[in-house]
């Protein structure tokens, strides 16, 4: 199995946090996203989308989209669940996790970003006010759901993490890096600790990667 | 099961498809985000995110998140089936679908728009070209993704309709309503085709609801 990565990727984060929690083996193998090396021939053959992460199993089969390579981890490796057993609590959690990645994490993409740079040739202060706006919608968005609902538990669903705190803390630590402060989400804060606080979420940090710029990592 | 829907969101769209094929019943209560019905309170109880669109159960549980939604359907009322037999498959299908709904779709909703205008300022030429670039960029992904692979039959992955073709029909109708020329897209065209000629897509269309304007109704 071939994962290609890049330590900045959110959504390389995700899959990254699942393989930990798996205990599944994955040669990585690092795309610079910075140097274009998604748009090379041979990543291009890989994933015509150019996108990352994707997941390349044994047989040559391309898996693509991180939240399709967490249901089909789920799938192939069930221990730990990573998602409840009920279905009700299913669909909470996959619910919470698209927040993230059907409306905060996709108008934060480097692709969005150069396209406000170079196309819209918006001003710095525009382009970190844009971030900004959809890093808290999409922290309010979660808040809103995670405060007060007895799903809630020492995780966004329960006691054990899930596909939900695997996307979240992603979108949290994007809010980190704005240095957005946290105060007002105090639910969100409280299971990004948790979570980060498992070695199988901080090996994933970009900070950990073996790819992380030298300025970039964690000291 | 009440089903909070509005006749132009693609989102709603989805579930309507799903609920077609699956013959679910369920009461539909129009939310006319038009006139911001979404931010009224009695709405917000339901759904703090104020989004569309939500399933409610018959004990009160609100589902969120159209995929979320989409797979607790596959779950609970499994024929005919909207996912593959096989991981594989599946993993291809949620894939496809999440190219639309995390990436192509979450750029062209109505409070990107919002921002776009109010925010940004920017002029009605400039939000129709990141309408166009983003829709665009989606049907390649798409077709990229379909032309040549074994996987694709009559629909996006063999020959009965699943996840993928539900979002790439709501998808392939934004690109309609901007008179964005389908050539370059053969296989999108093609199978955007079959899936509406079946009547459970048809009916679901954002042309054909009881809350659709006058003016927008297909005739």
């Amino acid at each position: 199995m071939k994962f290609f990565s890049f330590w900045r990727s959110l959504a390389s984060f995700r899959v990254r946090i699942a393989l930990n929690l798996k205990k599944v083996a994955a040669d990585v193998v690092f795309i610079d996203l910075d140097a274009n090396a998604h748009r090379d021939a041979a990543y291009r053959e890989i994933n015509p989308q150019m996108a990352l992460p994707s997941l390349v199993l044994d047989d040559g089969t391309t898996l693509f989209q991180s939240l399709a390579i967490l249901e089909y981890l789920e799938e192939t490796h069930p221990a730990p669940p990573l998602l409840p057993a009920d279905r009700k609590g299913r669909a909470r959690v996959r619910g919470l996790a698209q927040i993230v990645a059907c409306e905060g994490h996709p108008l934060l993409v480097p692709r969005v970003r150069r396209y406000l740079d170079h196309e819209l040739n918006l001003r710095d202060t525009q382009q970190a006010a844009w971030r900004r706006h959809w890093t808290v919608e999409t922290l309010a968005a979660l808040e809103g759901h995670l405060a007060g609902d007895k799903g809630t538990g020492g995780f966004c669903h329960g006691d054990a993490p899930t596909f939900a705190d695997i996307c979240m803390v992603g979108h949290v630590t994007a809010a980190v890096t704005q240095q957005i402060d946290l105060g007002p989400y105090p639910t969100v804060k409280r299971i990004f600790e948790t979570a980060m606080a498992l070695p199988e979420f901080a090996k994933a940090h970009p900070s950990m990667q073996p790819d992380t710029p030298e300025a970039m990592r964690a000291k």
